[in-house]
């Protein structure tokens, strides 16, 4: 099956999630930067939640790079991880509005690690069809990114009921860490050129 | 003409539906557990019509790969479908603040009817188009599934005024039922080929 | 320049207009069928603003058949009908709240009335590039229903003053009008191909 | 890597904003000419934000006509962007609502600054991945406008701590020069073609 629809629905999802969190940010009360200021953590955690979309939608890019065709599972395991991301609206805004109380904090890095998990499925099932020699295996490597993010996010879970602003922090490192380019896919694709279109 | 925009514009209508249901979900009022687990009527709510628009998408995706060129009447069977499911934010979020009343999950089931007749009514129409030995109409077969769903909504609809939570539960086991991977499309396509871009 | 990411762009501000309206849909006050039938205005007229975007859904998809390259006019036409299409939410929701009063009534047609100019200036714009010879000119022939409409929203617009329901009977025949199946564009394209991809 | 779905994602991203405005225009109260007047400057701010958008979406459609390939610098660079476009319902509605006060209406220039300068940086990106001699640099020429733009926005952000209205007016000013044909990349392809699919 081809794999243009899949990539323009996801496009579509992802786009929208990413927007709908603008949604949240209510208008200041007042005229003043003093007011303006009151919104400024809804507008890093707004933020900090664009990147994880940005991010996602840049990994899948990449992903799908390397994939020819797609199946049913594959299908599936993509709409299990929109799921999870279109939820990110809904635990940013619980997090932001209990001012970064224990649970909702919590809540939100398990919904980043579910999300991680949902990703590392929908990579399994992409590789399954390709076999483990195909495109996507060899440009993973050893995926260390992929290995420690979910880490990263059980280190922040576990970390809201301690010290919540910590947990924020870790989920902070967690992003800038996919920040930084990844060139694996980059590089296969200029050395063995893609496998799609 | 051509397929590609209707897939498009279908793709972006779903993309929204999928995604405005999210905004039910309204944030838990307290930072605890417990609060979490007062929406989670709605959370399991939001997650059925998730899948049952992920079900749609997925057909209608297998369904048009056999699609080679549309007609007006298939530009108009396919807004018709869109127009029910379109509806799916308004009746699950009425169903889900009634607490599973007798009509608002009725009412639910009704719509889940409907987007079937109108899925039908596409399936007919593009079959027209192709006559009936066309690639469509091989692929499909007797298709059971599609004539099991409307059945098991009726059910749902009738259990509903009988006792709601069995209505939901027929209304789960049909969506269960679609989530079975079908092989029927991408086996016709692994031995004919598509007949599309 | 290339015409499919205006066709993509359009197609995404359609199917956001169409998905929006749905959100103005509030949920009964009750569980009753009474409670149901309270919405109905509301639905019924939500309904007649999804025809009237799947309408120019319809005929924008037709158009852009015909058209090969689009230029910054073109463009600009667009945005220009897109604005018109975008406020459709806006007065709908007014004519419903309102309970079909004569302004809110008028300003529903005014609103239809402006889209319907929007598009000729596309359809000048585009046939202004191909020339008066073009495929778009010559399939479009008389246009009489591009005539009529807007003759149509004019006598609603009138109606509503005097009684609003009437108005809204004129805009539900300007819009049955166009669902009766128009085979210029298709006929033309069976004759002689489409000038685009 | 390939451009189609970087142009697919901001299709979604910019049609989302563009309409998710129209959301901030209340039904008004009341069923009178006086009562839709009451709504004709937030009616105003909603146009002058379309055309923003518009642009920005017009110069983005132009601007990747002459890209070919994108690499993950370009992708971050394109959500820094969609990043401050995404902020404009925001920025827009607050203007309006404090009845364009000074600080609301300098934010209003501030974001439009900050778009304006990440809309520079993803120029960069792609001339750097181009060379400064590839078909980019080339088709931008001087660039006057994109040059003018910051300027005017950042004496419209003084003016607004003055006279807001004047501030508002330079908005609509540096929107105009934007409306004004921009033929340098029409004539560029006209000349060398795309360097796209």
């Amino acid at each position: 099956m081809n794999k243009s629809r899949l990539e323009a629905f996801s496009d579509g999802v992802l786009a929208i999630i990413i927007t709908i969190m603008v949604l949240e940010l209510r208008v200041p009360e007042g005229s003043s930067w003093e007011a303006l200021r009151d919104v400024a953590p809804t507008f890093l955690t707004y933020l900090l939640s664009f990147v994880y979309v940005g991010i996602y939608w840049n990994n899948h890019h990449h992903m799908l790079q390397l994939a020819s065709k797609v199946d049913g599972r594959v299908l599936w395991a993509n709409l299990h991880l929109l799921f999870w991301l279109s939820l990110l609206p809904f635990t940013t805004s619980w997090m932001d509005e209990s001012g970064f109380d224990p649970v909702p904090t919590a809540v939100y890095g398990i919904d980043l690690l579910l999300a991680a998990v949902a990703y590392f499925l929908l990579q399994r099932a992409l590789i399954s069809q390709q076999g483990s020699d195909g495109p996507l295996a060899s440009a993973l490597g050893r995926d260390w990114k992929g290995k420690l993010s979910p880490i990263l996010y059980l280190v922040g879970i576990a970390a809201a009921f301690w010290v919540p602003y910590v947990a924020v922090g870790v989920f902070v490192v967690a992003a800038l860490i996919w920040l930084v380019p990844d060139r694996r896919v980059e590089r296969f694709v200029a050395e063995h050129g893609t496998s799609g279109r």
